[in-house]
């Protein structure tokens, strides 16, 4: 029976009158043949564990190193050093692990992000690591009790799809067929009949199509499942594998979807300012420190903190696809050919287009509504303008497409030639158009790349960083 | 702006005073051209929306059928009719969606379980469906809500995989390589590494090895995301895709997680017992009404809420393996022969041993311990009998194993010599044995499979009628 242990977070918020207590953890350092400084996980401040001279032989002494195992009795007191509420006083130590300091790989010493991106096992017991990922366990909770609480119903759409319909991207084939000799019909094609499904399948690129069969019948649903992307992007902003909330509201017009979107998000900054303040603090300093290092004109403006409360109290800024153009015709940057890509009417926006708006004019984050439909899905509503679709993206300061999402189209009609006009297959799409023939509804929906919202809350700027094993071209280890 | 209207969830608890209040939802019945039975997914419970005589012409009341949605203003008034409490006095009726009845699959009259699953995006208009998948959605809130309250951390293990070390079962291939024509070697092999990542990869049996490596840093940890099997298994309860939750704990031996996961399933149970009374009423009404097609010796002894009370209200059973063969050997059912398989210490229990354990011996749920390591995965913890390890199996009445768990085998040297003695290579899970080189610790952990847990508390019979959209051989639809 070891759970009677206390965890350091708990600990630490105790009052010490002495009391006796049991904690267990990992060594962070130990000076002077005294003072452990003891780690959980359950915070990033470590427990000063004081052992009395005498009390332990050279023997345990020298084991206990950088990365050892502990489990420690003793009585916990006011700390007579700086910097510390308590000290715990051990009156028992036992080593529950040794570990070897020449072997060990994450030393007192600070190790770069790439470093650690090779150990990422190992790169948890890092401050840095520790904090990320308990504030991607605090937004990932935040997302459900959001939700939860309006009365939305979660819902595990298929990972493995023989629809490629939405043509979000690349896909990564699923198949237990033998790759070295697959079954094969007369003309020499490959039978997938043979194969696991009966067909050919794939792993997913979003489970909105799903999300709306859904929707229109519990009225509110959201996904939050894993996605995939097959594309050869070896860039700091994407992943092969990424997770993806997809919330889809029926009776929700573009408004409603771009009022819910923005109220997420806040809500989502405001759970980790309050549930994660001391590991925002940490990253908060991290990045400015890491920032020092930087020119001044690629420093952020905002430190970390200030710019979560900064995105809090401030409307995001709600533009045309149409404005957005207009104001990077009109833009300093365009004027002075800064720009790579072309800028005209009917363009997709770039990167450098999307970072223009964001970071230099508007300062916030923005929602562009009214997309020309030529380069939007086939599931967006027209508008009546007959050449814009009700799509909506939010782009964020340093990241870019936050959230992307839409109005969808709810006349059968009208969807039904777009499905045409743009060569998709309606025969196999019938479960979908279903949804338009037994009494449909307006309804609308978005999607929110996971690791890009812990990207933003966290100032990581390397999306590897901010999943704990990340699958990208030519890497996919442990 | 459509959000303004209200939730027929959230009106039937208001006084009904004569407000006006919006509504939109589907049409269930209309009776008499004069009372609209109304749903919109919140609950099973309709608004009985009241049209007064002349207000809608001919044709638009023609249009009100089964299915069709509507938009619904008008003054909720206390109702004179019997078996609910108010009704909705419209004032104004737009259809948002027409609905021929003439295609409607969803019609008012019962419909087979299997006629449904084969009309899986039809079916959440269901009340059986919709009961299911609210309570779905209630016991993963809380699922995340049990482990947020206790300061685990949620981790994200990744779906695609090139370990396949754990050996749970067949796996499905992820590939980007042309199936028609891949690269070969020299030797005609299929050349991996011109596949996406690099090398073989496949879809993940289990988080556990990836969520050790967290535990081991931040102490408690659980996944909870889709796990797979490439196994040809066409039964009531298997699925090719499911939803797993893994806790892993630093510092538990196997008592302390016996302990969790008892309190685990436990608190799933009060929480959906608490969260969706009306819906478990239903199911234990459909259940009972199934269950009286049944001969007297098949049905159920106790109702649904019955089973789900019970379960809360006593301990599970603890026995070890040895014991359960013990009682096994001694039963009427094996000494008339009754048991197809053979019983005797070694063997792999079977579902019928299971059963008979839970179902006829102890009646209640059992968590066996203390496994022949012989049939046990290499993590597991050897006891110091040197022939058993510290295993956990939990098994339900109805459903067999719920929980699968163990203590894991943190020294170094005996993992390393059991994976031998498994020709496991080591050469390619260095990364997890490095958790036992630096500061190994004590620690154990378990999976739920969810859906077998959606089952148990639904009462439902079928895994596939408690996945939104199943996959199973030959079968990957929508």
């Amino acid at each position: 029976m070891f759970i009677k242990r206390i965890k350091i977070k708990e600990l630490l918020k105790a009052e010490p009158t002495g009391q006796e207590v049991i904690v267990m953890g990992w060594v962070r350092t130990f000076r002077n043949n005294q003072f452990i400084a003891l780690n959980d996980g359950s915070t990033n401040n470590n427990i000063q564990v004081v052992v009395a001279l005498g009390m332990l032989d050279d023997d345990t002494l020298k084991r206990i190193t950088t990365g050892a195992s502990l489990k420690v009795t003793g009585n916990i007191v006011p700390s007579l050093g700086k910097g510390q509420k308590m000290d715990l006083t051990a009156t028992s130590i036992e080593i529950l692990g040794d570990c070897d300091a020449a072997e060990y790989p994450m030393q007192q010493k600070k190790h770069s992000l790439e470093f650690l991106r090779e150990k990422a096992h190992m790169r948890f017991r890092t401050n840095t690591f520790g904090s990320v990922f308990r504030i991607r366990h605090s937004l990932a909770f935040a997302i459900h009790k959001f939700f939860n609480d309006k009365g939305f119903v979660y819902m595990h759409t298929p990972v493995i799809t023989s629809s490629d319909a939405e043509g979000a991207g690349e896909m990564f084939r699923v198949t237990t067929l033998p790759m070295d000799n697959p079954p094969r019909n007369e003309d020499g094609a490959i039978n997938f009949k043979e194969d696991f499904f009966g067909k050919s399948t794939n792993l997913t690129v979003s489970g909105q199509l799903e999300g709306e069969l859904a929707a229109t019948a519990f009225g509110d649903i959201y996904t939050f499942g894993p996605t995939f992307r097959a594309e050869n992007s070896n860039t700091t902003r994407h992943l092969a594998e990424f997770w993806m909330i997809e919330p889809e509201m029926a009776f929700y017009d573009i408004e409603d979807n771009m009022n819910l979107a923005e109220e997420f998000i806040k809500y989502l900054i405001a759970y980790a300012m309050e549930h994660n303040r001391e590991d925002l603090e940490f990253l908060a300093q991290r990045l400015a420190e890491e920032e020092k290092q930087l020119p001044a004109d690629k420093r952020s403006e905002l430190g970390l903190i200030e710019k979560l409360e900064f995105v809090l109290n401030n409307g995001f800024e709600r533009i045309t696809y149409t404005e957005a153009i207009n104001i990077l015709l009109d833009s300093p940057a365009y004027k002075k050919k800064k720009f790579q890509y072309e800028v005209s009417w009917g363009i997709d926006l770039q990167s450098e287009h999307e970072r223009y708006l964001v970071e230099k004019h508007f300062k916030k984050p923005v929602i562009v509504t009214g997309y020309p439909a030529a380069i939007k899905a086939f599931y967006m509503r027209m508008n009546d303008d007959g050449k814009t679709v009700a799509a909506m993206d939010i782009l964020a300061p340093g990241i870019g497409e936050i959230v992307g999402g839409s109005q969808r189209e709810e006349r059968l009609d009208k969807l039904m030639q777009r499905m045409k006009d743009m060569h998709i297959p309606t025969e196999e799409m019938e479960w979908y158009l279903d949804t338009r023939r037994f009494g449909t509804v307006p309804h609308a929906g978005f999607g929110l790349g996971f690791e890009r919202m812990v990207l933003f809350v966290t100032g990581m700027t390397n999306i590897r960083d901010v999943i704990p094993f990340a699958r990208t071209p030519k890497n996919c280890e442990f």
